[in-house]
């Protein structure tokens, strides 16, 4: 292994050889190498904090520097040559480094250890990452806005229970949607917090000997030093918050995508999905299916079971460094993509569908006003159970609740008279609910007033 | 079943019977019954809003406010008898209202559903809960803190990838522990923002056609009002977002956990645990087992299992209240008890336990100081390089790292001179990390004064 | 605590206290109780195996086992006492023992270890719980196979990506969900002879070293001792395929309540369920609500969520007995409970819902007969295309497929002819797909037939 | 569109356009590519079912089996073009094959669906895969049971609650182990036998109308054909079954994993791993760590993950195909990858290491016997809490337990005599557990030679 001398990070000591299958096992740079523009933001930062504190000349960290940003360029053309002793990313941009500057590249190296170094990267990647999903969710919350403010008008059965329950706004269906999402993007920006720590300068356990000033290389966009260099190196709560939160919201996606998915079966026809968000079979013909709902839904499981995966490989390890942090990597990157795609895929949906309003309305039954029926009665003590006797006795003869007349209801309850018939309109029934959160036009305009706001304040921070 | 009528909040409509098995599985009694109080506290709020509304009048109110105490007082007295129809803590409580003050206790449910009841109860247990953790976690890193404070001139070997890297302060190593738990306080605080939101007023789907003041309903403890009814009453963020939070909080408590079981090991001998948090063997009589700290090793997997449980079961389900939502409670109170359990068994823990101070310090050796070996090198750009010469020397003649003579030394590299004797001194070692976050006292202690501030401004909120 | 000496297995040694909330965390007594029997009979077997080892004489053998006997008829009878001192149900049973017959009890626990002890009651007791659930799970399949041969002559539409696709026959859904189920029951027996396998012997790690015959134990019910008695007494891999098996099934019944819950949707109207299986709304009174339904798909999650948990328990332990292992025993009760009672409502369930068949037919629509219309042009290359022209033709018309003329057909291919008419009937349509395992009534009545020999044949065994 | 019209299996109805983030969010192309071999072998099987029943002519067939042969030498040259418009492996061939012969290709696809194609080819692929990690398995039981047979005479202690329990040998230390592993293999051929069961011929949903003769179609080798199309195009339970078997499996080496590093510990010092299977520190040349080891324990969280984010995202889904099902590919083919990899490495970890067997049974201690010393008392009754005292005298006295003299000994208990010094040998003490599964030499090697002859036999399957 003599001449292999060099090409890992640790190479001065060992004697022995490695086996093929191990080398690939441990290798990650098949997929940390996307993390290439965030290592080399990170050497150039730590780069100018070695010269602040005179471990490299000048010109040794513009030689470095200059080097860096060759590498940079590589990368951007597509043209960096991965070579098979490149084990990581952070290898081969220092190997390159050391191919093209010689000398000097040694001593990037000083009193940094992979440990402090790969998480830097993560963070320095994760947190641009974030920052493209905290648009993407903003503009699907804004889509989901719009069109609700566009279709405020179309009344359609909210359901429990998946039973029809009571008539609602189309678009208090959307925006209760909207809402969870706009949860979302608070945690995201919470989570946030908590990526932009620098751990750099933590070494490999115990901190860095030299005089590396921590707060100069916070300001590559860092909001404070991490607090202590084991906890530093190891901890990944930044990676699990992140599994998490995707999967909450990708929970909540599953849910608009179900909802979706129902209301374009040929049962409910409530909706047609655009052909751009369908697919044909194969076997049928006819058919048109709703695969973009189908994989949404789907996703939620993807990406719980990487938070999962990852949270049951860091149960019950010991403090510091361990290489099983090495499964933290695939399962961010699978998470952010995966997201960002269902996002974007969702607002394509939802900007794009076109809803069959007659179908909804028509959907709507004098069965569901039986709340209303029983509202009718406050203050009455009994009026749910009268209501429910007044469903009894439609269902009996076989007509619609407001098919009873009002002898038929005088004998359920004497505190029915003739101004029950006003119970028996849609439009009527949604308007009561005007309280905040409610489903009456007011209630929803505000509710979109609301949310039109949050985004302006959210995208200008 | 016409006898039982009145007894099922849905009562007045069903002729069929029910499966005695069916019953069971449907019923929530036997362990909502918990939040009995909030339950309570949640219905007295409640009257004076429809009071308020002129829903109820001011004696119907003064008897539902009067029966509700009472029966507060038989909850607290433990005498409250539950009946079989009782299906949940909800249906309990308002049979039992009924029992006391007759007809009136029929206007408590006016515009109120079961959907929006529930959740607002689950959100007033939850805040109490999550008041009691918060508590529970201060006082585990306010004990963490003080320790390290006292014993902060111990050093012992810092591990990575469970091989002696670094010698350490011993408080150093308690305080990379305390460092996560209080970001775990800084996430639970964030989360309790998000329970504190009201949906009473939200009806079953639609909200509420009367005139509540949602506003003065907060007034009972909450900050805002929920936005939109149909989230209101089928979101379980909240649940999901305490139970990921136990989970990552527990995963920390088994990294403590796990390496205080490797330090009290016969191999490492650094600590021995109280007999109060040790159990002896039923076979071997020499045993003494750190029972305890397998238990905080364990329930990480217990907790986070029940997040994942309940993940699953929102997966894909449609918009508004399901059924499957009941898998809530039981996750939600099993967590809790678990982690309040764990958090006072590790502060027993870790202010019992007694240090070896003289083995963990007698198990550092020289080749730990390899690193500052490199360091004596800087600015020679190959130091590590050289550092494992070095070492491989020493292995290679089968004597210490620092039992090399200059000589010895002088033949691996030309810039080794007399003063590297310097360099073998575990005291001065752990001194150079002076840096923010590193293991040098200067740096120790600072750890423990940002701490002690933090907890003092945490406490104080 | 010398008074207490003796009060557990492990006494003799401590002077220390314990912390009365880690005596609580550490002790499994409220949950483990419920093994009284399986430790009962546990225990007579051993002790006839030490009498046969000459450790116990006959005298104490019949001392012990009246002693046990009359433990059994406490617990039966429900006047055992649990004593504060009670850790687990072990420590209670020789706890009584002792006060029963005094000294001999001592000897009970010759050899035995709590570690091999206790895996030999859960598995005593899992074999009885397996066999329970197989008998529950032969009743659910029972019960849909023959509600399949009554109803074979309905037809409706079957679903791919929860659109109409092909019409099928009701009985061939419900066999696709008794096949699943038969597979599961399957699956059970292999678990079940894993299950069957002797811990007892195994000491606490290293074996017995009395002369013990457990080839003679095995007769309690076991068909083979363990191997290897590290392996044996820490293994937990039985709880675990128990867990995932229980996670499968339900994952099986989750997907008939899904069905079956959109079945009953007003969209679908194809089934009613029974009110023995319905709930009604607190605020809606026309609800009927399919609570069961909702409960059965919930319950995927809390049985998974609890094999996840204790697999995350699981990763990661050294060798041999470790008290994270406590973890295995309510996970298990948990999941026995939980899939009890959903096989027992399901039968429920599936033996009373009705079927709405002319709601069923009349959803079947001549579009979902695109395909036979390919198979028409069969062995034309294209027949799937021109098939889809057909569609498209009949939708830009805007109307039903079969109202296309031969010559709107004749227009998009010459292939069809006068004797395309014959694709139109639903009930030769199905007739078709009489390969085995398809929908043609000779091909459904051969899976009926099929599984209910293999009932027969699994209830014999 | 027009254009792309053929291109895609369903094409011929839609006129919209596709969102490209939908098209790559639907594509598998780049993942299920690697069935490509699976997918060719199944065609074939049909081709020759389809002339059978005289679908095709024999020169069909013979064209299309060619051309088949083509596509398979293309892949295997690695020369096969994957185009744009390619959105999975079974669109691939088929586009190819059509290139290749023209017309005759579109008959391939007569009566069969994507639906029953692709699950005809993960079963196909996943038999495949099974029987090399079957293989793999094997050997690795393998390594350790000539390893345990070679290293028998070694001691060292056991632990329980990873404390020093009894002096076991080694070779039972890794019996334990090649046990558990064995239990997997047994398990792996269980779910081969429903792996091994033919979807083909299902069609989509309802069955195939034609006359394929499934039996025929299953001497491509399967077992049997499936029962019911609807379950057959739709259940993933073999797929579920293999995730969770991957998991528990990787479990177990979990557990050797986590034994292994304890012992490579410079505290332990039990094992020295090869290089080949270790790295050192970036930052301290010093270090040699046991990274194979890592990675390993790490695994079961990665595979475990996949099985709980496949479990989710079939929860509750509908029956029939839903496009939710593509998830089950990537979870398939990467849980295969880990553990192939993870077998292979463990079996050079277990081949290469090297242990010091003079510091393993230096690590034996007297109070090791003290359950030797409770048997010596057996068959007094209170023989262990004699022993404990003894165990508590020593401790007092600062002496090591066989320390104690006679007369020490007398003071606690009078059953104690001279001969009490026989108890203070270890090879002795290991030499008592003799009974089955116990850890004398005559019971480790008839585990050794039922291992032998378990392996030989199942290679023989």
């Amino acid at each position: 292994m003599a001449n292999a001398e060099g090409s890992k990070l640790w190479g001065g000591r060992f004697v022995g050889d490695t086996d093929p299958i191990m080398e690939k096992f441990n290798a990650s740079i098949s997929y940390d190498q996307r993390m290439w523009d965030a290592d080399i933001r990170g050497s150039k930062a730590y780069v100018k904090a070695l010269e602040k504190a005179q471990l490299v000349s000048t010109d040794e960290m513009n030689s470095i520097l200059n080097g860096m940003d060759q590498i940079s360029e590589e990368w951007s053309k597509g043209v960096f040559v991965i070579k098979p002793e490149d084990e990581d990313i952070h290898t081969a941009n220092e190997r390159r480094l050391k191919e093209l500057i010689g000398a000097p590249a040694g001593k990037l190296h000083t009193g940094r250890s992979r440990n402090d170094q790969v998480v830097t990267d993560m963070r320095l990647w994760l947190r641009d990452a974030l920052s493209t999903l905290r648009e993407s969710a903003l503009q699907l919350v804004s889509t989901m806005v719009e069109r609700a403010a566009i279709e405020v008008d179309v009344l359609f059965p909210g359901y429990t229970h998946m039973q029809r329950a009571q008539p609602i706004r189309w678009s208090h269906w959307i925006l209760s949607h909207a809402v969870a999402l706009s949860r979302d993007v608070e945690r995201l920006q919470e989570i946030n917090k908590r990526v932009n720590v620098l751990p750099l300068g933590s070494g490999a356990i115990a901190g860095t000997p030299f005089d590396i000033d921590r707060n100069l290389l916070c300001k590559a966009g860092f909001e404070s030093p991490s607090l202590n260099s084991m906890d530093a190196t190891s901890q990944r709560d930044f990676v699990l918050e992140f599994l998490f939160w995707a999967s909450l919201c990708l929970t909540h996606l599953s849910k608009v995508a179900e909802d979706l998915l129902l209301y374009s079966t040929k049962e409910y026809s409530f909706i047609t999905l655009s052909d751009a968000y369908s697919t044909g079979s194969s076997l049928m013909p006819q058919k048109k299916n709703a695969d973009s709902l189908e994989l949404i839904r789907s996703k939620a499981g993807r990406v719980f079971g990487r938070c999962a995966g990852f949270m049951m490989t860091m149960k019950g390890l010991p403090s510091c460094y361990n290489k099983d942090l090495q499964e933290d990597k695939e399962a961010m990157f699978d998470c952010f993509d995966t997201l960002h795609a269902v996002l974007q895929v969702t607002t394509g949906v939802m900007s794009t569908l076109k809803i069959n309003s007659s179908v909804m309305e028509a959907a709507l039954s004098p069965d569901m006003l039986a709340t209303d029926l029983a509202y009718y009665l406050v203050p009455f003590r009994e009026a749910h159970g009268i209501s429910g006797k007044a469903v009894f006795t439609a269902e009996s003869k076989n007509i619609a609740l407001n098919q009873l007349t009002v002898e038929d209801l005088s004998s359920v309850s004497s505190h029915f008279g003739e101004d029950v018939a006003s119970v028996w309109d849609y439009s009527s029934s949604v308007e009561q609910y005007s309280a905040p959160g409610g489903t009456a036009k007011s209630s929803v305009l505000a509710q979109i007033d609301h949310l039109r706001k949050w985004i302006e304040k959210t995208q200008a921070q």
